[in-house]
């Protein structure tokens, strides 16, 4: 087995992201590997800390500007105490969210934002995962599998359906502007089925 | 009376500079001003919660860079929440520590991330006081007047006197690279003597 790898997950809320990246964890151990399943915003103590100041309190609890600066120190944080150290053992990540993730929320939310996102990302992350799967799904199916889920951190999936159309086009986006890196998925297939698809991918990309 | 007024007040542990803070608020008060005393890290309440993830804990808590980007966070949100609109009030601010403390901390504890602090702050912060006062004062006296004070907040505290006296070094290296925005102010004196010469510079420098 070579070093490790990083693969990261991205969609809009409801895409089935979570429970894909799970499962890939799940085929990729099944086939031998170390694997480190691990989540944005959070994947390390303090970064889940962050998390939690983040996802917690009133939707105007942080402006636009000082979100962003969060999310990156719980990145850089993930990234130093969880990413690294596990690609360094040739272990293989795979995240549920990372940069892309920040890129499109605040892009859409606050587009003028987006030169910001880059230039901070550039300064204090400056690394891209190996692989990104975007699972692709409608907003309307997206939407009503987020609201049928249980959860108190609703505060990032409470936006309704036409920002979810439009994080899912800026979505597609990145990955039109960086095809080597994204792998896209059609989420409105069975389960089975995108799991398949998915794991063609990484290993048809990524060896394994 | 014009528009507000932005001062901050740096210095090395002990250097006696929120003492002095406090009482340039007061001066600044019973000569008819509206004056928002406040502090770094913290002075919002988003901020101040920031403050609390950045000085609980181990001091290996977070690497230099998660912490940069802790305190970029915890600045954007205290300007975004008190400092602006206090100023757009027509309010004196009055803050304990601003940009000019990270600069020092982590420029002395990792100076090859100075450049980093300084094009965060350009990116995200991209204000200076109006006026910043350094209390200079010598490392030892500093120390034994810091240790000499309760509190848990004694992580930057804890660092020995070769790491303040770099400090100081750093702090009066600012100065000197911006006369227009520093006053530097003997700290050695009777607080007193200090009080009266602050007010004196603050006067001299921003009318009042």
């Amino acid at each position: 087995m070579a070093g490790g790898r990083f693969i990261s997950f991205e969609g809009i809320d409801g895409s089935g992201k979570s429970t894909q990246a799970r499962r890939l964890a799940a085929a990729l151990t099944h086939a031998g590997h170390r694997v480190i399943a691990t989540r944005e915003p959070g994947g390390s103590s303090g970064a889940e800390e962050i998390r939690r100041l983040l996802l917690e309190g009133a939707t105007d609890r942080w402006s636009a500007e000082t979100e962003i600066l969060l999310f990156t120190a719980a990145r850089r944080d993930h990234l130093e105490r969880t990413i690294r150290p596990a690609l360094d053992r040739g272990a293989w990540v795979v995240t549920d969210r990372f940069a892309d993730s920040t890129r499109v929320y605040q892009g859409v939310t606050r587009g003028d934002l987006r030169a910001v996102v880059d230039r901070l990302h550039d300064l204090m992350i400056g690394v891209e995962p190996d692989l990104t799967v975007l699972i692709d799904i409608d907003p309307a199916e997206g939407l009503t599998r987020a609201r049928a889920r249980a959860g108190a951190e609703m505060r990032f999936e409470d936006m309704g359906i036409a920002v979810q159309a439009r994080m899912r086009a800026a979505f597609l986006d990145l990955a039109a502007a960086a095809p080597a890196r994204f792998a896209v998925i059609d989420g409105a297939q069975p389960a089975d089925a995108v799991a398949a698809q998915v794991l063609a991918a990484v290993t048809a990309r990524l060896g394994g």
